[in-house]
């Protein structure tokens, strides 16, 4: 957990950051897929697990088996980025390549499953995974036991379903705010319909974000989270910048989305005690979003 | 300070960083800077203090004097990066340009102590400076009380010859080994030659290393440090991108200079527990050393 005296003064807030880029597999997921996997009784963690998944679920889904000492099926786009592969295939798991359609890869997926009998281990619709991701809150909340507000960024919904039961049950006063790219925001526009919407989406550099919100997931964040807002791409990678140069840490796109929220002004937690989960730290060096762009 | 497992599988030793790039203006800099500011006597003091510096040492003062209550001149070449300017300029100091020789830098901060009655607070020939930079080993030291070797870059020598008191003290067989930049090797061949000589410089990215060892700090690294080392300009930048990639750190090429050495083969510490210090984390992020190079 790392503070900065800088942000604080900037946001007129104490700001506590869950530093989860410096997690195994360098996001928070591996903490889901490591609970999700040894969840499984023997006689089925024997016979493998699998996954589709073009970024960090993969690689820890990839890691859990490991772990464990079983088989992991990675299914992959085939146009996955090269570093990413070889993360997948340094754990020992076996890539699957398929089309890169969201079709595709449930299909594949579905294939390896029947062939091998592996359990499906989903990235976010999975109790077990929501409890491992929930971990993380529970760390934050036991080093600072008074937090006001506690925000992370919401995708598919693993990490907020899982951070708010944490949270509301730890600390019942605490709210949960959860942030989204406004070229993605089926979350948001779910809480406020006060039912789950597939929205069409534009491209966001949050690329963990994409993903429409599970339905387990959205039960969940109907119950426990106060609200959800959302941030422009411009305040992502402004906020992106803004903590590598400040904090001196490297993070993904996707995990700058709460501090974009703070430091664009569409939420205000003046003289509040707020936790930030900082949920990766992947991200290809060689094309920065900012490159290009040498006159700021 | 963090650890790194893969790192540690990397090298075959167990690596603790400590990690000085998250320290306040971003570098063990503020260590040396404040305790020499704060030695002063209150007389004295209010004078002011005065340095020369394009990097993170001006900064340094700069925030020391503001911490004292006291006026502070920072002479800085008219070419600065305007960050560092601001960087200065945000701790209330007065910025004073010179011509960006080393001639005009001591002639300009020479006439400001002269007018203002301002007291020297010299990079590294300084005992106050070299003190305060001796905590960093301290703090590392007290947190990791087994070490075997301790290692971090050398420029002027204020870093090295504090790190290497304080090690030696607390732990009489510890080796102090310290590298430097082949292309700025005077500590290295002053060491094996058994006087300071003074070398020609070329070029190197470890833009923080390229001041000769100061004579003080000379005589010290003479009694306490084991050795020094030397590494390629190709290794620091490769040493560097790892760091950012597996630590999720963002460290300045001075700061890989150290790790350089051991994933080079140019020290061996297999087996070894070995400190480094992590001089620092300020870097232009629209300049980094590996673009324009895309094909990697």
């Amino acid at each position: 957990m790392l503070t900065s005296s800088r942000l604080d003064e900037a946001s007129g807030a104490s700001l506590f950051f869950k530093c989860e880029n410096f997690q195994k597999v360098g996001a928070f997921k591996a903490r889901g897929a490591t609970n999700a996997v040894f969840a499984l009784d023997e006689e089925t963690a024997q016979r493998g697990v699998a996954t589709h998944s073009s970024g960090n679920h993969g690689a820890a889904v990839a890691r859990a088996g490991k772990l464990r000492g079983i088989p992991a099926h990675i299914v992959m786009p085939s146009n996955s980025a090269k570093v990413k592969i070889r993360a997948v295939e340094s754990y020992g798991a076996q890539v699957v390549f398929c089309e890169p359609t969201e079709e595709s890869r449930e299909i594949k997926c579905a294939e390896v499953i029947s062939q091998t009998g592996a359990t499906l281990i989903h990235s976010f619709e999975n109790e077990h995974v929501v409890a491992g991701q929930g971990t993380a809150a529970i760390e934050l909340l036991e080093d600072i036991t008074d937090l006001d507000v506690i925000m992370c960024p919401v995708g598919g919904g693993g990490l907020l379903s899982g951070t708010a039961i944490a949270a509301k049950s730890m600390r019942p006063q605490i709210k949960v705010v959860a942030v989204e790219p406004e070229n993605a925001d089926d979350a948001a526009q779910s809480f406020h319909a006060g039912r789950r919407l597939v929205t069409e989406k534009k491209f966001t550099i949050a690329d963990g974000l994409r993903t429409n919100i599970g339905e387990p997931n959205f039960a969940i964040v109907q119950s426990y989270v106060d609200d959800i807002v959302t941030v422009s791409e411009e305040a992502i990678i402004s906020a992106m910048r803004t903590i590598w140069e400040t904090m001196k840490i490297i993070i993904e796109p996707s995990a700058a989305v709460p501090y974009a929220a703070i430091a664009d002004g569409v939420i205000n937690v003046n003289g509040k005690r707020t936790g930030i989960i900082i949920t990766g730290g992947n991200v290809d060096l060689d094309t920065l979003p900012w490159s290009g762009n040498r006159d700021r």
